[in-house]
């Protein structure tokens, strides 16, 4: 292994870990709901946006406590968001990082109700003292991360992939829908950082520059791993893109022009890091990993 | 029309107006989801919740335009609350309001997807500068609402409103299941005001015990209407919880003595209001209002 990959996998553990305190396991008889939260959250998963959250704070030497919940706020939002997804009405997948869904798992309602129950925990979080001393920063942390995650983020990406089955997409619009999609929280993870440690506006810019570059080049390699990647090593249905239609970069641009693409946005990433010197080398290790993940 | 019946439409459009205003509608691709979210938040109701809030501010004379934000946000987490519950896989209502419901007019991801927005939206709101020029109430109003919305408050008990259909709950459970469903946000939408005000720890506490009885009467009114009312006049369907075999306060204590409490649990709550003299009349009339309500 790496040592990349090490402290990846390092930092994996320590965000389940800050999950696990803010997520405790209950004794009260909706017990059934919180244990569907759980499964949703501590299943697993790179932890590719918390890894942001932490890599960005300490650009800032901000206290690695503050970050940390920062780190599992993100990620109860993209949990949330993968339970949701998942749905019949939505996605309607059966399998998410190689275990059952969660209204798999649980049942629909159940999965409703965790997803609801994550995204706002999300906010209880980041609004509590200890998340930073200074209020106007928890403040401006919940605005933004509303922002990122709500109907002009998120929520209104995956509206629009919805759509993107019924309708034909160009590369423009492609590229919209994924910056909202995925890129809003991609680019709220790396920000977050920026914010709690009061940084200047130069060096939040750079960081939003790294995360909108490098938000593109993770999407496109989801398009290729959906295309190209076998469903035991992906951990959920691949090809689905292709069977239902739906415009992808890879659709639109071709593998070979997709993968090429992903490399320039990968390098475009990590020019933006220059200010930062050295102590953004774990950032720099990150768009190099994102770009030749093969999961 | 009384005093108090114009009064609570006053405000009921006032509230409307201000989510309006922070709900604008959408030009973009995704504009669907948008008019989605306001059909969900516009479309009426009594606004009871966000007249609590307005009127425990007033106690002490906090600013309106902050007052109002607040109420939306309140108003905006109840019908989130509303599109998702009536969801197919949760109580599968067709009717909310006389009106068809979210996934009905639009279609279910559409609706799963509102209601995330409509959630999000109010965490944006109140951390929002123009909600209290005081960062630390904005974040304490953050943390005190996710506390009442998430899984310790109205999705902890709507977990638990789904397993009622299949045990059989005594009067405590049920007392307990609808001080989460409905009673923590009543409870929000009361001390709200306090926390804007900046209020005594005294003051805050009776607008607590006010929320906690007048939250309980709420439900057992709501459960009379389900088996005496007509759906016409109550807006969605009723006698629904009978066929389900469910539990309620009218199930347990029959239709009179149910009566009986919710009048004593009105009264209860306007004794809770003594220390605010005659400025707490809108909500001792609303004690009145919600106990006598027909619809």
């Amino acid at each position: 292994m790496t040592d990349f990959r090490q402290s990846l996998e390092e930092n994996a553990g320590a965000v389940t870990r800050a999950l696990d305190r803010l997520l405790p396991a209950s004794e009260s008889p909706e017990a059934r709901l919180m244990e569907a939260i759980r499964y949703s959250a501590l299943g697993g998963g790179k932890r590719v946006r918390p890894f942001m959250v932490v890599a960005a704070a300490r650009l800032f030497s901000v206290d690695e406590s503050c970050a940390y919940r920062v780190a599992a706020a993100v990620e109860m939002i993209h949990c949330y968001s993968l339970v949701h997804d998942d749905l019949p009405a939505m996605d309607n997948d059966d399998l998410r990082r190689g275990q059952p869904a969660c209204h798999i798992k649980f049942d629909e309602a159940t999965a409703i109700l965790a997803g609801d129950a994550l995204l706002t925990k999300a906010f209880e979080v980041l609004g509590g003292e200890a998340t930073h001393p200074d209020a106007r920063v928890r403040c401006e942390l919940v605005t933004e991360l509303a922002r990122a995650a709500g109907d002009e983020g998120m929520v209104g990406g995956q509206a629009l992939d919805l759509m993107a089955e019924k309708v034909d997409l160009g590369v423009s619009e492609v590229t919209r829908l994924q910056r909202l999609k995925t890129g809003a929280l991609i680019g709220f993870s790396c920000e977050s950082g920026a914010i709690l440690g009061k940084a200047s506006k130069g060096a939040r810019y750079a960081l939003h520059a790294y995360a909108h570059d490098l938000g593109l080049a993770f999407q496109i390699i989801d398009d290729l791993l959906d295309e190209e990647g076998d469903e035991e090593t992906v951990g959920k249905k691949t090809g689905k893109d292709k069977a239902a239609g739906k415009a992808t970069f890879v659709s639109l641009l071709g593998v070979e022009q997709a993968r090429t693409q992903a490399d320039l946005l990968g390098d475009q990433a990590v020019e933006h890091l220059e200010i930062f010197e050295e102590k953004a080398d774990p950032l720099r290790e990150l768009a190099r990993f994102v770009v030749n993940r093969r999961a």
